[in-house]
């Protein structure tokens, strides 16, 4: 089907966010999620982990942030960096800068 | 498998960029790819369309471009602008900026 193209911008925040974290479905398949999470000095909560049953493969466009994975190592992330969380891996973020908020770019799915 | 991330960033480009357009898979499955592409003034050649198999879902992260369908609709993109592009709808790429390069993040498959 040819049609027009609908186009967004990822930078373009809603005039007020909310408290907490945004997670918004910008395309979403039976395999794939493609998503847009906005952070705003949120932290997933002291000694719980993210157990994610697929891989993720996400991107830092703004802001800073912070990553650990359970076995100890821990990731200072900046504008641009990205990284492929294998499914099972277990991780929280420690640190996500609010001025400005973080803007993450993630894709969710069989990416091994 | 637990691993230690690999975390890269989108926004450093090679000291040398090649005249032609830079295209890099950055994760690559059966069913996906995740592929950066680095233009820098580069455009479709002139009575030529893109005519894609797979589904596109691009974002364009740093530069300027503008796109063209074959229907006729053309789309100046700034950063952070995306789209998805369906298979075989036929369009060109009319301009990138050099200055800065234009920097693109894809996801081709099958998204719809």
């Amino acid at each position: 089907m040819k049609q027009s193209a609908i186009i967004s911008n990822i930078f373009e925040l809603p005039f007020q966010l909310p408290l907490e974290e945004l997670f918004e479905p910008l395309l979403s398949t039976k395999d794939l999620l493609i998503e847009r999470i906005i952070s705003t000095g949120q932290t997933t909560p002291s000694g719980e982990w993210y157990d994610q049953e697929r891989d993720e493969w996400v991107i830092l466009l703004q802001g800073e942030a912070k990553l650990t994975y359970e076995t100890g190592e821990t990731y200072q992330l900046i504008a641009g960096d990205y990284l492929l969380i294998p499914a099972h891996q277990r991780h929280r973020v420690n640190y996500t800068s609010s001025e400005p908020p973080c803007i993450w770019l993630a894709i969710h799915g069989d990416l091994s």
